[in-house]
């Protein structure tokens, strides 16, 4: 009796827990599809269209990444951003701008990456965002480090952008177009001579310099941000009463370096003007409120900068399921 | 002679500025895509699979959105956090997770939704994220509001997740299911005696009540938040050493509430129980540095809590193209 009363309980209880139609249906139930969304994001500035698109990110030591900080106190710093602190995990995000006249896009890309590889996401991203490298028009390049220019050539070897016309910074191409400048690089900075000429060759006849602080098309004007390299630009765009600005590697990710802007990280070609240059456009974009695109910043990569004690903090803007 | 040399200046400079290919095919380009990028997100627990589905959002009058304080020092704090501070934006992201026997959803979003609103977008970001409402082995309810509820009825009435057990916070049916409580709740909040009733009903002979701090199912256990509605309820997630916490309404938008707990908003049954279990469930969150999602987070809507001076910081997770 006592047995049977207690089957009753259990069956009761089970009944109650998970009705036998819902235990079947879960055990029939496949695994939601385990793919990660796509990587873009959209937003307007005046009439402008500007879409962040993912190429991957990658993860290296982050032993010698800071060049004048002591391991812990960079890990003390990415600890309060809720980052890995055994390992710098660097994003890269491409900025694109419709501008209805134009469709821009700020530096290339990783480009073309061995299977398997955590970056190289570009076109796949690109092809979700239903924006076609034929229809690009122009390429407005940052600066001339592999992970900016290696998008530059398809998988043939020919232009990835096979209509597009390459803006460069006058400074940038002045140095890195001139071998004798080879032996005054920065020792980890010199493969970039070799391999800018080699991701650059196809566009010769199609490439534009600019000089610093100058309109690069309509709404578009190149701000001097010298440092990280010699020529490394970044970008002002304003419509109407609208702007943002494309920041490039004025810093590397934000949570780190805009947080802490006297650490010189092993990629600046000059980190004391680097520093100086950091301070001068973030102090820009924090006082003026103006939002900003970066390429190694958390995608969707777009948001602000507070001032904050001696550095800043990056607020991402707030994600809108409308435009 | 002058006029001719003026002619070919202007046409050398066209050239260098824009290549006429290069203006032909700008004028041939078809804008890129205005579409907005899909709203989901997609992250792991240990070998659970968490999705956060976007449903949209609303713009509100600011105005008596904070009960407890002037306009302008709201406005201070949504100034901060780079906000429109001419109305309140509240996004909607519910949770879904894949345990690999079940496939859970929390809260249902806000379900069927006239044409052009801006909210109603959960089943178009699901069908992007492959999550079949068919195939929802569990609906698990925070609390009764209808923003919460309103999804359990698809648009002919009947049960938006057909083949699911919804499961209940024992407090929150015993008070919205007894209508003596009616006239002891706040005027604001007496539609949700009949709303909850009815938006339940398909699910009557389906429906489980959950105690506070009770297992629902393995790996998740409800979590006693009450004060933002009598019952209103977070659940725990862990799978292994990883864990996670859904913090529901525990606070609307956290770049406002958790920045200043002390806020009393419109939406509380309770403000003086809600504020005190924010207290507690921010407390143990930042303490343990347990992820969250939120319903009113701003999307991917998945993060951090950081104490920082009387309230909290909320640090979005850094996006991952990887799972």
């Amino acid at each position: 009796m006592i047995a049977f009363q207690r089957r009753l309980l259990i069956a009761s209880t089970a009944m109650l827990a998970a009705p036998a139609f819902v235990r079947t249906t879960s055990a029939q139930t496949a695994p939601a599809p385990q793919a990660q969304a796509p990587g873009f994001y959209r937003f307007k500035v005046g009439s402008f269209t500007v879409t962040t698109v993912h190429d991957g990110f990658v993860s290296r030591p982050l032993e010698g990444f800071v060049r004048n900080a002591p391991l812990t106190e960079v890990q003390g710093v990415l600890r309060d951003a809720f980052l890995p602190t055994d390992r710098m995990v660097i994003p890269y995000t491409v900025t694109f701008l419709d501008t209805g006249r134009d469709l821009v896009v700020f530096d290339s890309g990783n480009g073309v990456t061995p299977a398997g590889a955590t970056i190289g996401r570009m076109l796949t991203n690109m092809q979700a965002a239903g924006i076609d490298p034929a229809k690009v028009t122009r390429v407005v390049m940052s600066h001339f480090h592999g992970d900016h220019v290696n998008g530059l050539l398809n998988a043939e070897g020919a232009a990835a952008f096979p209509n597009a016309e390459v803006i460069v910074p006058e400074a940038e191409i002045a140095w890195w177009g001139d071998a004798t400048n080879e032996t005054r690089s920065p020792e980890g900075q010199r493969a970039n001579f070799a391999n800018s000429a080699r991701r650059l060759a196809p566009y010769a006849a199609r490439m534009r310099r600019v000089g610093p602080d100058s309109e690069v098309i309509p709404g578009v004007r190149s701000v001097a941000a010298y440092g990280h390299t010699p020529g490394h630009s970044c970008y002002h765009i304003a419509d109407g009463a609208e702007q943002m600005m494309f920041v490039a590697d004025t810093t590397n990710r934000p949570e780190l370096l805009a947080r802490r802007p006297e650490f010189h990280i092993i990629f600046d070609f000059d980190a004391a003007a680097a520093e100086a240059t950091r301070r001068r456009i973030y102090d820009r974009v924090a006082t003026d409120r103006i939002r900003i695109t970066g390429y190694h910043f958390p995608f969707p990569a777009n948001g602000y900068l507070a001032k904050e004690g001696s550095g800043y903090r990056f607020v991402a803007a707030d994600w809108s399921s409308a435009l």
